[in-house]
């Protein structure tokens, strides 16, 4: 990695509640390379804990709210370069336009807003402020997927026929034992509410990772969708199992399956590209390989590790160690994080290394017009739905 | 096992030829246990090389086609107690009526045959004469599916909520490796040929397996399906890749996939069954072992081996070693005909295990309706069609 | 497979008792390729007991003695062409050298014979007669450790480095559950009786069959050996731990590890093979798959299927199915007979397909050899012991 | 996690040179968890380096070598907590005994020291200091490892019959591909320079890291030694090969084997503990699983996740997400750093959360104990060596 002038100074919106699970995770990522530093935070919905919490958790300033933070930040010669928002989902659209505005980087959790018309509108903010914007399709960033977009762009598969993505779940399957701890239930409650979820349960939280390894791995893009959309916990107001075939803009197919009964499966997301000439497969179960079949040859298990030659110069600064110690989840949110960093920093004038871009805007848009039409969809029992075009 | 009195003799159509896959497992399964003996056969469609056939392979009486076989052996003492059929799915119809109506068992290959209407004629053809039968769904005769049927049957997995069914292939994909050698072509051309395979290729050789899972392990039966049948090489006139989703009768759904053009999928068929209480997991890519799992709990992970406890006394009499020595394709094909067999020998007044039934003719009828339904939705781009009931 | 004039007429000895093991998978090896038949038994120690289970298992003949059996065989023209000996350690030498002398052909369960002067004494017959002979080492018989044989001979690994061969078991350990039912007592039974197994128990047992992976896959023989010899369980007088450090022929080393004790294993026996220019890796809980490894390449993992091209045509003729139907136990007992077999038509002056030859005689010594010195070593706490050559 | 009032001041020797691969790793276990700073750092060998490496990687002061740096930081109210040594084994002696004097905790990477005197002289420095050490026995430091730890002495194998614990890696083969590039030709060089790595290679460097296992995971001890320490590479002063048969203190075995030269193999580190009631079996390839036998029982599949209730409240700590989301090593390396950061809070007087403590010193000291005996018995061709005891 190159020396850099200065650390790059980051602000958070949310992740600061004692049940709050992917502040964390992203505290963490932005940490472990040493080359940013947690500067400001709004990190709680009420004032005087968001303060507090942001003092317990080492960031340099607190803010009562997003709204001041961005602004008071946006004066300072010393503000911060980029807002990682870490909130439920209706709550990314207000700050990820006031920092777009306020000419600062953005990393989103996903989905990326409540609705195709947020989304919109979101787009349009982040293009005429030209700034950076990374979403957190957090899967997109392990090193073996991104290897997997490679091999597919460089035409190993061939021409793609069928993209299989799946992500199922378990752990809200409504039995007792699975719904655990209360922190838990509380991660669970704003998952399961249309007013802070938007409208898909299942389909918003995990849906939309397993379609972007469409996007992501092959390329591709849902023309149109047939859903269909479960509930199968009695009184849950959002649907708990996600399934759609999708027509996609190169003549092929895809099927996107997701879930949150699925008792026993942990996040066991993954995908398989078949085309005319292989296929590629991976599953988070075994993040660190990736698999790769021709017709009448060996199984070729492509592994993880920064000695390798056979990764391209886009993806081995996203590997941290040589080979053989696991890198798993942190590791993906810290490649998410210093993707945007890199970003800024060219924008700054620094000299980055050449890599690979992770999702962007226009992706977290993308996932709003799919989950727009497979929700669609899913209320005319499964009817094909067009997906609307990405602006 | 008990002593039998004698061997059963067996009669076989079709499974001769030179490029034949299927005679060859079906011999080694009948062989395998020492209990049948290869008795009759007409084994190719030109007499002679029937006759030539029956000789070269040691069966003790050549025919020239199976209507002389069914017609002598039946009027013999020492004639054929069952037939296996092994012919392209156009010709299972004429020798299974024959030989049910002659008062003998039947082993019949999948699909059962050409159309429903074939299928319901046949199976009023069985009723009547009252004749065991058994369908070659040959993966629910692995004992660890049979366990996970019999753990579904015993609730634990409480109510069930989805299954899930695969069965990808890669060997009918087009490019020049995959469709390997001469016998295989052979072995390819009948099955992308609707004359003789039916309506549906993919569908009606594989799918109708994975939709077997649905029936013999979770025990349940599809009411309506939406349908996305795809021919991906160019010039073949059947689906090469078979997607369906199903409403089942218990109120859960289904999702049913197989392939032919998933280049590097060997035979990969497997199922998830999802309940409330629990989720059963199996693949043939680790056939000798069953995971369950739990909310809360470690992976319990059930092993193959005639030691273990765990297994129901209608289990161990199809598991052939007491543990770790790996029993796989060629004894699920033994017990097929285990299965048959002593359902004969019952009849004969033998004493035989207490057994799990495995599927029959209802099965394939079964089958059969749901090829039908699954064909009239891929016709109608994915419309909802009603999967017509068994009589 | 040729055109054959006539199945071979195999005798057996042993194998007959109700709590015998490999008397089931032995005739299940010789009838499922329908080439061979089961032509006379002298099955268990009582000679009534012997006839009568010759008849119930539909022997054509039944003999009360193996003496009987061979000396009466030798005499007709439709007498048998080979021996399967399945009895336990103590009964292997005296029908081995009978049905050598015979001018029969023999297929021996190993360890060979009690100790290395039978061996070599057997060894001394086998040669005058000029027999075929073939040692159970049934785990050689699996394809995939063929072709590793293949891959090892053909320098794909470099030189030799280093082997490690295991073979851990469980159901020896002591505790009640493991011990299982009386079935599984009587097996246990004569494998820890040093009158009727030899000088090792767990060594002999499965030690040799770790061993053999050193000497047919890697093609080197230990010329020294430090032993570490175990009895975990109290009052037993055999070994139930094994564990050996080699030195091999071209430099190399070895480790050697077996064991009875090691609650939860099967019979998960494997090998690596690691040389100057890469590593070759099996194991029997995934014995379809044989991992290739060099350096900075992905994992190269060949898989199990008539189909691939990159089986040598040795190695073709020892595989059943095209791909992805499992075969595994009963299909390697079935390589055994199908390799003597073999060597037996081509005496007999038929054409028999190019195919590799599985152990003989000479490696059924060698593991003797090995097994004496392992044993000495052992009782002078892990001395270095020299391993007597093989004449 | 309890709120903390201030972050530790962390002081690091080496690890900051280009070609050091360890020094990243500690910082982002430093760094990952925000409850520590990077405040001092001595990185590399000159000076000018020293400090100038300090600055780039955003340490607060930066020092010309250790001394100063353990000098000064002593005299300063806010000076470091403890030393994290990341240098060659040569030189991890004089700052630990010097941090250790100066009243400061210490984090050293393994093995120890050079050979058991300065192993004693250190632990004699450390017990008169009375601070809090940890040994960088990474491993040891996955969750899954530490369940392990806790089902031993939880009685769940009931009593160690014998341990096996092994350590392959590959890339110090010799082959051209498997050195890879400069960095890591500079990792390999000290490695095998006896000045610098002491009188083992591959027994120092990872066989150290396997022996842990026996003493972390079974708590067991060896009391002597029979070693074979074998040079492939030509030209190679040390070991690259090193397997060892160990005697415990609890009357059971052990087998610990080490490679550097075994192609393909990355870091595949793991453990099988035998014990009479159970078995417990672990690997890095498959690292957050943790699988536990018993006689009759199907596998328990032990998984990671902090929402499980199986693990007790003393790993739950050392878990950082609720399940699925893979952690791996670099939460090992930050939880190595947070054990030693609990101890040092608790002597400040903070209350910090019961816990599981990772090795120490003496742990340290008998890793040095072990591999002089291994040593020793190398030399000896394999003689039985006894391990001297720590004190």
């Amino acid at each position: 990695m190159p020396n850099m002038g200065r650390k790059l100074r980051v602000g958070m919106v949310g992740g600061g509640g004692p049940a709050n699970f992917f502040g964390g995770p992203h505290r963490r990522g932005i940490l472990i390379d040493n080359s940013a530093e947690l500067t400001a935070g709004a990190l709680r919905s009420n004032p005087d804990d968001a303060i507090a919490s942001a003092r317990d958790l080492f960031f340099t300033r607190g803010y009562g709210d997003w709204r001041s933070m961005i602004a008071e930040e946006a004066k300072r010669d010393d503000g911060i370069d980029y807002v990682t928002i870490v909130t439920p989902n209706d709550a990314h659209f207000g700050p990820a336009v006031a920092a777009a505005e306020a000419g600062m980087g953005v990393l989103c959790e996903k989905p990326l807003v409540m609705n195709l018309d947020e989304a919109r509108t979101l787009h349009q903010a982040v293009k005429t402020a030209g700034v950076p914007f990374v979403v957190a399709y957090t899967y997109t960033a392990f090193p073996m997927v991104m290897m997997a977009r490679h091999m597919v762009a460089d035409g190993k598969v061939g021409e793609v026929r069928k993209v299989e993505a799946w992500y199922p779940q378990g752990w809200l399957a409504g039995s007792r034992e699975s719904t655990a701890d209360a922190a838990g239930q509380k991660q669970a409650s704003w998952r399961v509410d249309p007013s802070k979820s938007g409208a898909s349960g299942c389909g918003g939280d995990i849906g939309t990772h397993a379609y972007e390894f469409v996007r992501f791995v092959a390329g591709l893009t849902a023309t149109r969708v047939r859903a269909r959309l479960k509930t199968f916990v009695p009184g849950r107001a959002l649907d708990d199992d996600f399934t759609v075939l999708a027509d996609l803009d190169n003549g092929g197919v895809a099927t996107i399956a997701a879930s949150q009964v699925t008792i026993g499966a942990q996040n066991d997301n993954g995908f398989r590209v078949v085309g005319t000439e292989g296929t590629l497969e991976w599953s988070i179960t075994d993040h660190n390989n990736l698999k790769y079949y021709r017709a009448g040859e060996p199984v070729h298990v492509y592994r993880l590790g920064g000695m390798y030659n056979y990764f391209p110069s886009t993806i081995t600064p996203f590997i941290r160690v040589p080979e053989g110690h696991p890198e798993g989840f942190h590791e993906a949110m810290a490649n998410l994080h210093r993707c945007l960093e890199w970003q800024i920093r060219a924008k700054l004038g620094e000299q980055v290394p050449d890599h690979m871009h992770l999702p962007g805007i226009a992706d977290g848009v993308a996932g709003m017009a799919f989950l727009d039409a497979a929700v669609r969809s899913g209320r005319q029992d499964g009817e094909w739905v067009d997906v609307e075009p990405v602006g």
